[in-house]
């Protein structure tokens, strides 16, 4: 009788201590109490967890604070979150803290500063990153985000667009000129997304509640823009996606964050989304899913993808096989630009692409006229077959060949629709050039100009990412041909006007 | 003492299991691991296992995995999910699988083959699931959605402003004329919610890693449009609502999945509800509300309503009694149809709207000038108050009689008030024709006519909507009101300008 | 060994216990089962459970239902949420039931019925919630919500607004000219948000299951806008915020709460929110966050703040220090009013906006031409540092002060700007007007005049709101400086156009 109660106590505990741990694991990751911060490390949190209690609270939140690189390197490669393979010169025993990024390459840091006896970065760049994440700061070194602040600032087409956007016109002689817009400007609208160019101006004194501190007067900050260029002159800043302390690979996989930057008008991406199947099942079931679990097995971490899951996540089927790779270039699984410019066409082979020319030197992927590409800038098809086969080995977890070859060819019927549509405004437009021989130099500076580019930018892209991810209403009434065939018919309207 | 314990062990025991158990159905449904799969099923899910593993997974979620008929047949009617009422000739014995839902009236189905030794439908229609929901089917073939596609196919106006928006003019002779939209265009933009026709055309090859596989080439296809005419000739997909292999009641039940079709700027039905008083609720407290349970207890399971609670579910009280019977008819708990074409009306009688005439033959159900309704096609005034009665029932359970009187006659007053400004802004149109002989007979091609289109579309709608969900936004500023007023004025000005 | 088994029991018993109530506080708040209900609210409830069960169950989700006052006063002064510090005459025993609430100063309430044998209040309002929460209600009638009604209302330019936009044009002797909005449209737009003027007419009977039963009829009801003028006289309904029967503080610290009034076009403070990194992170991480905690940690409960958390929530921060005191005047911590009217300016110094005057009477806080500020109804730059820095204590949970200063300077600059482009529109508009002396009186009922008035009350507030909360794309393509340019070039060719 002892023994049946004893036993019986055993397998009650047994079940308790199942029970009770499945509820705390599925609250929060596990605790290793006894892991080691380094001696700078506690001293910044000694001082910090009083002047910005939750900075520190987010950071105790992280993988960093819960791993050492040592015990990091011992998960299986398939599990890693970091793409070192040796410890080198780093210590191994102590978790990842504030010293440990803040402190690194000082010597390339305009940023670097003396703060309370230790030498301080107050950014910590993707080059910092990469002491311990090498291969993902390599593989956003050859995307468009990375490139994102000259994407637009060495491009002067779209530096026109953008002065003629960002800026209070003025009547000189009785003509409408648009002055340049403001630093300030640009910095809050197109560059927010973009990045910012962030230098060090000096240093200036903060009043806190310990008294005067110097610190970098930093300027074209506070920013966290994808192309941001950093004091040390690295492009990019990692907390766009994985905010902030806490490093949240969750944060990065869920769609809002991509949508902070992807939305209507001009790239519709997330509202499209959001309007499809997949965001559909994305807001049902989302609360079931395991957005922290390396790799990402479809199907069971999730049952729909969201923007990660197609275009970077490392993704695994049921059967643990690898169904796509990890990539931290996001065009890596693109084949075509739907993002029209002002014509869809091949992926740029790139993330420069100010450097894409047409023969004529003009610095546009396809000629107004859609008659040249520029190819020797553009991936070619064979490339552009194998980007389309790897995406398709994501959407063959849970559907058939028939299914993605019929969606697959939409993508490229309605892309050339909606060229063939940007085309013929753009004729218009041609009529209406010659006819006001003394509109200004900028292409974008004039009510119907302005109308011209909501048609590409905003209608005819529209129409393209709703198809690519199945949000029809966005290629109908939203931004879709309604708009596409009133838009034209007003342009039309305003053409035949002018004599 | 040795009774004592004993009697401990047993109450913790109890404890024990009541706890763990509550927390397991909360997170899953119950496992009843030894049911039986068909053989033929078996067969499918050994190969797709490999092929499209999370197709298999998704219907493991389902219920579908979890029941036989005979264990659905053997619940209280009340919680049933099926409406057959005899097992008939089914197998009662094995769980809903593959081969049982993919294999059903092959005689029908054009898009029948065969795929490994066994005769497969690609595509499970309405008129399979029909096999144990009969009722939920004969019920939708009622519904404006099953006709989604004649509804606009067969009515000659509304197929002017599909063809007026759905292409790109082009100038012959001085004059701009629009030729016919693509099928594709009309398949990626209104057909793509209302359905397309899928046609078998012969077979198709597909290369998949077993080697050539096979399959019917199906054109239109993919689509799940409501109204989607199959390869069996009947109408609607039920895996819009209910997708895809975890036929997930969940899903249908949240507003996300109406809000992919019924979102402004036409139909801002989702929208609304988002800025309504309900929608806030449901977005805060959503993640404790029971949307699997069947019957649906409000003030339990969901404490504010989701599209479905109002317009569908089987509804209960707190007190068990059925407050709103279960209906697939989606217009059966609607009295007026507040999306105006041109202007609100009784609800037709039947789905098929296209067979709506005035007396001179025109396809609207009120004439342009508000002159006629087309009384033999819609309900009378019984049937109206009936319907709103049968609505008035759902908000009784949390709202008082004058609440819910008061809040009926707004949605009367309302679209009353958006018919007139409709009405006003139509009369302004005649005088535009009149003043252009010369416009085409497309009464949607021309600019200004676009105008008048927005008018009654999207901001007369948007009004109604706003009214009749309180959201008002959707009244005021963003697409209601200012809209409306604005855009008479600008019409006027087009107007007067014409000589 | 007897003792070995009642230890382990003791221990498993008490594991069980933490585990067990652990998951119950984490779903629900504590059932206090024995607390007693008075016996006139046991008589509403004994009805009212079978006419409106769910009003009684959501009631008795309530943390109302589960407390007495005398129990609420225990409570540490920080964790209270009644503002009464003794009990007074009230009953502490009971918890506060129907009857406690809608029985309250029965001589001021005009929609004071007698139902049943009591004498009942049909609209609770926040003069009785004053009863308990004196504190809260008193700080709201110092805010703008509580004079929503009269802000429009005692406006003759707001109401030139109002009436231009809600009604429809009529054609006279060749002219068009508006006739005044109508009551209903008013309430169902405009005043739908800013609350209307509830007003008894008498009773009415309503046919219930139990026979007829005599009510107070309402006009202008439902309503629960946020100024509601109520049939004791008070301003506003908490329930707007904290609904319905359950007073939730959750829904009222979500940010949807504050999104059914405050969203794009006109004040896209929810959209920008969305869009933003706080809010980013909030829709990722929403699910483990404490909504109902008080007093309300910052880096615990939330890991980025909701609009509660920067505007009105008592915040401590991890060491339990108290960052910010509750508030419920939302203009507490506000210092400049961004919603530019018709430029941005320093915050009114009480609700009661519609005294602000100009010296020649003009009811606007800046004249049109920028040339002067109504700054004795506008706080002064002392209190402008003053709620800055009060809301700074906010950000220092998460931000370093450079960081701060950097985006409160921001907010400065962008502000300064927009009101530079509206400045030179207005001017643009004064020429207009100039050369049509023949346009009506009201500003707002031309063609021209709305797009004029967009220019300020979208596109220059959507500029703003994007800047103080971090939503670019509020400030660049969606109502941004793409609209405010392209409108600006719309607007000069109407002038132009006219000799």
């Amino acid at each position: 009788m002892k023994k049946l109660i004893f036993i019986s106590i055993l397998i009650i505990s047994i079940i308790i201590y199942i029970s009770y741990s499945q509820i705390q694991s599925a609250s929060s990751e596990s605790n290793q109490t006894d892991l080691k911060v380094s001696n700078e490390t506690q001293e910044c949190i000694d001082c910090h967890i009083n002047y910005t209690p939750s900075i520190v609270e987010d950071w105790k939140q992280s993988r960093h604070s819960k791993m050492t690189i040592t015990s990091a390197l011992k998960q299986p490669v398939v599990e890693r979150r970091i793409s070192i393979t040796e410890l080198g010169e780093k210590n191994g025993e102590i978790v990842v803290g504030c010293y440990e990024c803040h402190s690194l390459n000082p010597g390339k840091h305009k940023d670097n500063f003396e703060h309370f006896g230790q030498q301080i970065n107050q950014i910590v760049t993707p080059n910092d990153c990469k002491s311990c994440h090498p291969q993902e700061v390599e593989e956003y070194s050859h995307s468009k985000k990375a490139y994102a602040v000259d994407i637009l600032r060495k491009n002067p087409v779209y530096m026109q667009l953008v002065n003629a956007t960002l800026t209070i016109p003025e009547e000189i002689n009785g003509k409408l000129v648009c002055p340049e817009a403001t630093e300030h400007t640009k910095n809050e609208t197109c560059f927010a997304c973009h990045g910012t160019e962030v230098k060090v101006d000096g240093t200036k004194i903060i009043n806190s509640e310990i008294g005067e501190v110097e610190v970098p007067n930093l300027l074209n900050y506070p920013n966290t823009g994808v192309g941001r260029i950093n004091p040390d002159s690295s492009l990019g800043s990692c907390t766009s996606c994985h905010p902030r302390h806490s490093f949240s690979i969750e944060i990065a996989r869920k769609p809002e964050t991509c949508g902070q930057c992807h939305l209507e008008p001009d790239v519709p991406a997330y509202n499209v989304y959001k309007e499809s199947k997949h965001g559909n099942i994305y807001d049902s079931k989302k609360q079931n899913w395991n957005f922290n679990a390396v790799p990402w097995t479809a199907g069971k971490d999730f049952t729909a993808p969201t923007c990660a899951a197609c275009h970077n996540s490392l993704i695994v089927n049921l059967n643990g096989d690898i169904v796509a790779k990890r990539t931290h270039n996001f065009g890596d699984r693109l084949w075509k630009r739907i993002f029209g410019l002002i014509y869809s066409h091949n992926q740029p082979k790139n993330g420069k692409t100010y450097e894409i020319k047409l023969k004529n030197g003009m610095p546009l992927p396809v000629s107004p006229d859609m008659s040249e590409y520029a190819n020797d800038y553009l991936i070619n098809s064979e490339e552009y077959a194998n980007r389309q086969n790897e995406m398709k080995q994501v959407c063959k977890n849970c559907h058939t060949s028939g299914w993605i070859d019929g969606h697959f060819n939409k993508i490229e019927k309605t892309s050339a629709e909606a060229d063939k549509m940007v085309l013929a405004t753009t004729k218009l437009m041609v009529e209406y050039w010659n006819k006001n021989k003394n509109t200004s130099d900028n292409l974008f500076d004039d009510y119907t100009e302005k109308l011209w580019v909501k048609q590409w930018l905003y209608y005819a892209s529209s129409v393209r990412y709703a198809t690519a991810m199945s949000g029809p209403d966005y290629s109908s009434f939203k931004n879709g041909w309604y708009e596409m065939n009133s838009n034209y018919l007003k342009i039309y309207e305003n053409v035949k006007k002018k004599k």
